[in-house]
This record gives structure tokens, C-alpha cells and sequence, in this order.
């Protein structure tokens, strides 16, 4: 694990939450995105190289929408940049930990991402990524 | 706002937490401090500089049994680190942000802190951070 590259916010109506955000860090986001693999739309902001990524459910069954259900918006997950996402993954299974996407998967602005499974992380949703 | 300082993980357990959060970072944490004004203890871990805190609740009515007891653990909030606290809760009052703490208290890990009221944020709990 390098450092935390991103923290990542469940919102329900993305143009709402970007208009907040710019309030609160005092910048406009530096991109928006549509993720086709989890049915999302995101937007990101970078303060010194700390990011925040905006998460709105677009697509039937996307797991945002699943998440403000059961929980409300809010903070989704912590992403942590890491060097070789394979010998990460290899890593933490060796001590025990779940992963969701063994097989890392594209995810927003040019990342491999693959995601522990939070039933062993005290509920906290932890995904890795490597830049592509 | 300078940059993501740290993010906040209510935990039941810190001595469990703490074995767990090694394991998932690869390193120890630096420092545990008991925060009296907030009935809480804590501990840190720093990834190059982007930090975790874990906070487990010790006296009576603490917010983070509180927050367990309603959202179950998890990541509790997210810390801005700001250059100057007083100016930063001047600019968010403005624009309508409510701030929970105006006068900014003795926080962990030497930080002057004060929470935006998480109402006007998604529900994300925003702290700002400023080095004493």
C-alpha cells in the first residue's frame, strides 16, 4: 500500500454532490466519468495529490444504489494506490482476506482496481488500485 | 482545504482494529492517544503522509459508540487538513455550511479540529485539521 489515493462518496444525483464539493474544497472537479463495469457515473477532485470521487448509480443493480439503501450517501470507500495490484492481492490473501475481483478490473481514471471483501475489514469497503 | 489528512474508522475493538489494519496496511501504527474531550481513544497509521485513524469510544455517550450503534463500524469521517482553521470555518459559515465546533478544540495527533455538521454534506462527517 502506497498512500490513499481516494476516498469515494455515495451520492444520489451527481450534479448535486459536484456542486457541494466545489463549495466545500473550493474546486471544481477535474473530470467526470462514466464506469460501464459498475454502472456508475463519477466525478473526482484533487486536493495535493488527495483525491475525492463522486459516485452516482446509473445502471439497474449498481452497487451505489444498493449502498444508499441500506446505508444513505455517504462515504463509500477508501482506495489505496499500490504498486503491483497482483502481488497485493497475492499479499493479502495469504493473511486471510476475501477479495472480491481476484482478476482486477478497469475502474475509473486509469486504474486496476480490485476491491477486499468489507466483512473482514470492519465493514470498510477497501479497494486497491494501480496505475495503468 | 490542503489536502485529505487522515480518515476515521469507528472501531468496538482498537487493540483488534490495530491487528487488523496491520495486517491490511503492512506496517504498525505510529502513536495510540486517549482524546478526553471526546471520550475516545485512537490510533494512527501513515501511508506516506495520507493517515487512518482508528477511534474506539471509552466514555459514556461518546459519538463513536453512537455511530456504531446506528451505522455499525466503519468509516466514520473524512479530515481536511487546513492552513488556518478560523479563516476556513469563516469561508464555509458563508456558504452556509453549519460548523458543529466554531471554536476549534484540542483534536488528535496535535490538530486544532472542528467538524462540518454532516447534514449539509451527504452525511459525510467532514473535519478540518489545522497543525498546532
Amino acid at each position: 500500500m502506497k498512500k490513499i489515493e481516494h476516498i469515494g462518496i455515495a451520492v444520489k444525483n451527481l450534479d448535486t454532490a459536484n456542486k457541494l464539493y466545489s463549495k466545500i474544497l473550493g474546486i471544481e472537479p477535474y473530470k467526470e466519468e462514466k464506469v460501464d463495469s459498475e454502472g456508475v457515473i463519477t466525478s473526482f477532485f484533487n486536493r495535493n495529490g488527495t483525491k475525492i470521487e463522486l459516485l452516482q448509480g446509473v445502471k439497474k443493480d449498481n452497487s451505489i444504489d444498493k449502498f444508499i439503501e441500506k446505508r444513505g450517501e455517504g462515504i463509500h470507500h477508501i482506495a489505496f494506490e499500490v504498486e503491483d495490484i497482483l502481488i497485493e492481492i497475492k499479499r493479502l490473501k495469504k493473511l486471510g482476506f476475501k477479495i472480491i475481483n481476484e482478476q482486477p478490473k478497469k475502474g475509473a481514471d486509469n486504474n486496476l482496481i480490485a476491491f477486499i471483501h468489507p466483512k473482514e475489514t470492519n465493514q470498510v469497503l477497501i479497494e486497491l488500485c494501480q496505475k495503468i
